[in-house]
């Protein structure tokens, strides 16, 4: 019924849906398993939800699967404006900090004030990597790159020189911290492929 | 605790993650809304997940957002096997579903025998389109190419030569049955749009 409709808020809203279509221009430093492109992050944030969906009994005690669902469906959009800062690249993590809080008050400003103000709020909580939830979505971020570049003969950890030593660091302690069992299963095929393919990497 | 982990359905869960990185490669009728490329069904899956969850208020009551979240997630991804029929091609839809079918078995089947009987009966519900729920995602998977089409001078459209008449039955039928307030907000900008373009489409 049109008489109901609150057009200035549709408006408001597909606005913000026509900018976020640019998440699919955003290139990552990781590759598609048939190592054919580069992954964008639109379709990179597809992907980790099929992972979050598939490896929910592998989250902690009072994960909501719907809210990680969330979390990881919006958790690069703020990229549009400030790129992605690839994980094995470097990168000033304060500067992007500010950067990406700006691309997300400007994005999420985008919708009407209350559902840009509730989304900036869930894509804090993913940032802080503190609540159960976060934790868990932090650790599905982390595991899908290794686990394509398993398949894809090394991916980003070849152009990055990655050492197993830096994966420990970078990948084991967030994906311990929120999919251990995830973390348990991946370990053991990480050193097999360092072990390898010694001259591929760091 | 690598001890209660059942390594035979993790290892089931990543094979399937692993084939379903595939759908990147699957390309669409639609343009992105810069026109710079044809849009994958994954980057597609992924922004109708956002269209969704921003558009959650104009759904029918008994709607369950993250039961159509989960639906959308994975809609498309029998088009590994079966690649994609354009809503404006000329498509067997007979031979399609069967199609579809043999590729839901084979996908999904990939999983845990009880984790992939459930996501084939989810994407089942969602081909049926009967359930509340079916019917706003399968509005939702509608609308988003005829919101881009508006901005990138026309798109899909103009390949196929679409008629507004057209765009009436197979946008604003599903589109009125499962957020009939969208559909009132658009159906104005389209006429607009086919009244100032009369030279692009059919
Ligand atoms: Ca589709």
């Amino acid at each position: 019924n049109p008489s109901t409709i609150d057009v200035t808020a549709l408006t408001d809203r597909l606005a913000f849906l026509n900018e976020a279509d640019q998440l699919k221009r955003i290139e990552r430093a990781s590759r598609l398993n048939d190592n054919s492109r580069f992954e964008n992050s639109a379709e990179h944030s597809w992907h980790i939800m099929l992972h979050a969906m598939v490896l929910e009994d592998q989250a902690g005690s009072g994960v909501t699967l719907d809210r990680v669902l969330k979390m990881l469906l919006i958790h690069d959009i703020v990229e549009i404006d400030a790129g992605d800062a690839p994980i094995h690249g470097v990168v000033d993590h304060a500067v992007m900090a500010v950067k990406e809080q700006k691309a997300a008050e400007r994005l999420f400003g985008l919708l009407p004030d209350r559902e840009g103000q509730s989304l900036i709020a869930l894509w804090q909580e993913f940032e802080a990597a503190e609540t159960s939830d976060a934790l868990f979505a932090k650790a599905i971020d982390r595991v899908q790159v290794p686990i394509s570049n398993l398949v894809n003969g090394g991916g980003s950890w070849v152009t990055y020189q990655v050492s197993l030593a830096q994966l420990d660091q970078r990948v084991g302690i967030p994906v311990s911290r929120g999919a251990p069992g995830v973390w348990a299963w991946l370990r053991p095929q990480l050193e097999s492929f360092f072990r390898e393919h010694p001259a591929l990497t760091g």
